[in-house]
């Protein structure tokens, strides 16, 4: 886990750096999440997405639960080597845990945040199995 | 500044969230910066992209120096309320202060990273006026 690559990566103080999946296909933000090294030597390893739950801390195989893996199709990082960018072809259609396609489905209107991308599946038979 | 839509942002223990700025005609991902809350205000009432330097503590209207502002179509916030996504006319063509369209132009090749975007403007003709 030392290699220059891994190393290249400037991690935060907490060793995170954040993650954004973007569809390979439709450009669409999906989501974003967070890796440490070892969910980014994985990511890249399986060829799917890793991140780090911060919530759980622990590995967080994206779609261990839920079947909505992302598959690896190209990974950047920005110039400041501190953000990750994966292409992804993302499983089911489905990258958000409300069950919509991508999590950023609130836009901005009259100064509320209004939902505005359709639930593809009721988050309870993604998850309740 | 203490509207309901900005106060349901889960801004971080500095008062910070991240906003990634996506090109709304190509979905390219340009950028990704930081907001505090006066920023993202600002994004909002000038329709322009308005980050927070975390490097120099101070608001950075994205375009001042360059001119490469962006300009704002949508905004949109994740389910956990804790990134925001821009999306954007990039003025000039070229978010990045490399001279390049994207700031995510390296890719990981034989465990390297590799430029795989090219430089469209060399940025000394860009900030040295």
């Amino acid at each position: 886990m030392s290699e220059p690559w891994l190393e290249q990566v400037k991690w935060n103080s907490d060793g995170l750096v954040p993650a954004i999946a973007q569809d390979h296909v439709s450009g669409k933000v999906l989501m974003v999440a967070w890796m440490n090294r070892e969910a980014l030597a994985l990511t890249v390893a399986e060829q799917r997405a890793i991140y780090w739950s911060r919530s759980r801390q622990k590995l967080w195989r994206k779609g261990e639960e839920s079947g909505h893996v992302q598959q690896l199709h190209d990974i950047r990082l920005d110039c400041d080597d501190d953000v990750i960018l994966l292409s992804v072809e993302q499983l089911g259609g489905i990258a958000c845990h409300t069950g919509r396609e991508s999590c950023f489905f609130k836009t901005l209107q009259a100064e509320e945040w209004v939902a505005v991308e359709p639930v593809l599946k009721d988050p309870h038979t993604i998850y309740d199995k």
